[in-house]
């Protein structure tokens, strides 16, 4: 079920969405309301090393999900205070934003490679011409820079959208009421929240997943970003084409010569498996107080969104960090009726004052 | 291609995204492009009464998309001045900014009836006790009233990402570089945006789709909230259930006694139908400076999210307005067992006292 | 709700899946059903033009489906024996079914011309070396006959799929049980399917859904098969490459001197809208005897995924009829390092046997 | 990226597409190769105990796929006549195939389990009145026995389309022309799907992906008639109708009174997943001779929809293998109206004669 993940995606973002992770985020999660309620625990058995997240899952079956089976555990361990007044969503969906938060400060830091890199493509090139294509046909004149500066307006808009993520923790009880804490409840839901530094929803959100449809669409959304690059280069580096190329590209075990555009390649296959994990994250009908199937469709396929979308990502900034551009290829490409139109207006044909001016807007924007 | 459109969506929000609607939408994007430019043009030639719409995708078959007609078509009447400096998707994307603008703005009043309805059942049923269901599993008690603030909540979320959405104009010229307007070009753009109170974007986006996501995103949501309360009451209403029903329910043909929920059942075929079409809008790949296919594809997405979000929001609208509750069966629903945990707690058994503070805290929201 | 569909489907092909088309299916049905219980009805009532599919579409907001109004219409014409035993589903089920086989039919028309075209395109170029291009780069050598056979090979494999389609005819009554016809239910069920020559399936598929998928399934093979010509023409028709045209060329309103690759950026933009539309259909979950919502997504879903699967093949098979091939340009185009490998290997440079036998094997399995 | 793995997917099925089993298929496709040229080569190097997967993939993230780097490892061992005419794409859809061959047989067994609990709740029930539920109201008597039988009937349609699955070798060369081989290309590809007891496909499918989409529709309807039980599972199981309920159902972290219907939840979770994940094999766009992504999406994609496919048959052979049925519920749970229609028919109320009738047509096609 990793299929080659660690073709697609990075050691350390891996490692942010690992099952491991998910056993310490669960288990920092049920220290959290301990503390929050008061309850008397023994700290040392929330130590992860404890717990085998294989014969959690393997006992999870029955109950369809792994809390269940992880609270047999720390209560023997820890005390039968553990877990007192919640249920298993509020651990699980606590844990999911942990989970997602530190996954998504691993994409925010590819992110800035990223950007970086189109920042310095931009500026390096702001004038050098090229063809503008499209529907793939050449059309007039562009400039290179004004290409990547595109791209880090897409790449700027990805961040500014993973930003504003609110991260929410979740204790609602055995159905959003928080009953068994008595008239405590809104007060030790506070305190956990803040103990964990997640957000304070306004209500329990079991079975209403805003917070998990936004992480998705934003993740999409860097996804996509990613995405318009890596296809842009494999287009522009066609063997016809030839305009960009990666750095000590992709070898082929069939053909040694060949160069290929791998790191966009890979940009491209993540980005489609982040859209199809996110429409699942997206997409769900969840009944009443908790959903009989959709929620727990969500572990796998925010496990999934939040590694692929950083695949990505990381992808994209590997590609970039090493593009070799080729400003002469990009002027002898360029076809002379290119200009014609623009000769035909009266205006010189080299005309691209507002392609630069375009340039310096997105380079401004990224430098505040 | 309409299947019954009328039966799904209410006429109103039909008519804001009919082809007579991206037709006028079409027309005056031209016309403030003119008007921004400079341009002399007959003004009366951009009155939507001179055009056949089925024509102009009759003729436009050839060129890929209905502008490339409608612009000849208009400078026969108009001039040639008209659309020049323009490309084909700069007023597509124009005119979709300009449908989908006033399609929220109707989905807006279908969102305000759907949460005053909401917040009146949260207020009156503030503490009206009723299981509340875990994987459709009677759990604890709640009160319905907290059921329907918790609906609230999910729609004013939808309220919130709807009401944060930016429109941008679109101005680029033959591939975003604007040469046509020699120095201009900027100006012209501010000037076009401003003409029909659309937002002036950071760079053009022709071939990065963020605006069209954003939008495909926040309809997705709205649709999502209305179908977790049409969820909600089509199980609410269940014959074993029997806890609300629609008022003069849904007629079988075949059964002329049952009482359907025909409004949720709609209001979940339409959310099915936003969904796929939203995906369409944020899972696209956008060639170089413009697409070949993918841009294509939005138009007819597009309306289609718009017309189903709209149709998932004005369904339950109407759910609701009509909604009969049955407080007595909520309570004689409630098997003994849900007090059990709490007064094994120490805790009166009916207490709800988060529940109740929750319904204020959404009501509370709602009201600012 | 249509946006454009002019654009993207031929007239005949949206005939058929055209409100109009379905209410003459619904009407035919009922018919059907009359005869095969030995109703008495007044047949004349059955003729669309007394009936208005706006006003029914509106009318069935309150009853969730268009049967239940006509079903009234058609009894206060044709006498009360109308719809006697049968359920709404049964009628739009089987009305769908011949709605289907109707634009199935159109499709295949359509497909004849692509698979002819491709036909005469890998026959005529069997051995026009051109270089094949994996991820994008410049492979080795192969021919654009063999090309053409590939794309064929496809085009077989969707008709295969298309031409084993079931269209079972939909009878169970208000359940699935059959009861209103007592011990007659079978027989009559029998006879309705042979009436309207359609296939008698194992048991009433009110809420299994398998003949609804398949269709999905299939048009969206059919769909893919054309995209993967259309994405080949886009790419082979790029500036840089140049090896084929589309005849009379997409008009640009920016760039009269461009020549757009229209067609096959219209059967690009309908195999996503296609393959989104199949996705609602294979993927509805369907309660008990009748699904509360699932079932009514998939009438607009089935006239989109027909409509544009037809349009793909449709644009494709339009955009082949006219194709120019360049094979001096192909030769032109191909680096000397293709050929290295092959010299490596003590091979004849050119050798390219078994591409030219897999065109003969194709054109074998298209001519038998 | 497992997450939870083991809560949704039996071990034995998890194995057979794990990153251990995709590593011995590719080297069997390997040797295979080998033997089909008649290469001389170590066969002892084939041994999947001499590689380490998790360093080829960290390897391969340069070529972008594991192939290259395993090539060169078994050309160290085996000598450099490895892999000689083949390309990775060949080595990497072969190896898929083999893969999903063994993966659709463990399928098919769990399949089995579940269609024998199917057979025996229909067989055993067969008369046991209750109510048909149409938009989840009572509608009209139907049997639990003919539920159970369409329950089956979609099991049988699933299995028809799974045992009807073709598994097709992938031998092309670099590009699909098989030159690298001279003459004996044909021959040799005959060879190696023959050893590895492969098809022959018509011609080399790198980018025409019709097996893969084949077997995306075959698993996802596989997982859609798991989910359609699993779903009536969860409907009747609810604590108001009570008709039936899991053995040893889920036990609830917050509630230990609580029966959660788990197995079926799951069931309905692998169902989502796998449909999310099919739609990434059936809409992928691949390009010309090799995809620059599309492809390479389709190893976690298809990875993901055989796990999910099976652990969503798995869960419900589990479901079904334990199914209590309250028959006296059933009966009890009747409204009075359910008859009303009969009677007013002059049946007797109780018929079900039809139903039954269903259930023995169900029950021989299931025995033959």
């Amino acid at each position: 079920m990793t299929t080659f993940a660690g073709l697609f995606v990075p050691a350390a973002l891996r490692e942010t969405v690992s099952d491991a992770a998910w056993l310490r985020a669960m288990l920092r999660a049920e220290l959290a309301l301990a503390h929050a309620a008061g309850t008397e625990v023994d700290e040392t058995a929330f130590d992860a090393s404890h717990y085998d997240i294989a014969a959690l899952c393997e006992e999870g079956r029955a109950a369809g999900n792994p809390v269940e089976p992880l609270v047999r555990a720390l209560r023997a361990r820890a005390g039968d205070g553990v877990h007192r007044g919640a249920t298993s969503q509020d651990v699980l969906d606590t844990a999911a934003m942990l989970v997602a938060r530190d996954a998504v400060g691993a994409i925010l830091s590819e992110l800035d490679g990223a950007e970086a890199a189109c920042a310095r493509l931009a500026d390096t090139h702001r004038s050098a011409p090229m063809a503008a294509r499209t529907l793939l046909q050449q059309a007039v004149p562009t400039t290179f820079g004004y290409t990547a500066a595109r791209w880090l307006a897409g790449l700027l808009g990805a961040r500014t959208r993973l930003g504003a993520l609110r991260y929410p923790a979740q204790l609602g009880g055995a159905a959003g009421t928080l009953a068994a804490f008595g008239d405590r409840g809104l007060d030790i839901r506070s305190r956990f929240a803040a103990e964990l530094e997640l957000d304070d929803e306004l209500v329990p959100w079991h079975a209403e997943r805003s917070p998990v449809a936004a992480l998705a669409s934003a993740l999409d959304a860097a996804a996509r970003a990613a995405d318009k690059i890596a296809l842009d280069v494999v287009l522009l580096a066609q063997t016809e084409v030839g305009e960009v190329a990666e750095r000590a590209g992709g070898v082929s075990s069939a053909m040694p010569h060949k160069r290929n555009p791998a790191r966009a390649v890979r940009a491209r296959a993540c980005a489609r498996l982040t859209h199809a994990s996110a429409g699942v994250l997206t997409g769900g009908e969840h009944e009443l107080e908790r959903a009989a199937g959709a929620w727990h469709a969500e572990w796998p396929a925010l496990t999934s969104t939040l590694a692929y979308a950083g695949g990505a990502v990381a992808a994209v900034r590997e590609c970039l960090d090493g593009l070799e551009v080729d400003t002469e290829r990009m002027r002898a490409n360029m076809s002379d009726d290119l200009y014609a139109e623009q000769r035909s207006l009266g205006l010189d044909g080299d005309y691209l004052g507002a392609a630069e001016a375009f340039v310096d807007r997105v380079l401004d924007r990224y430098r505040t």
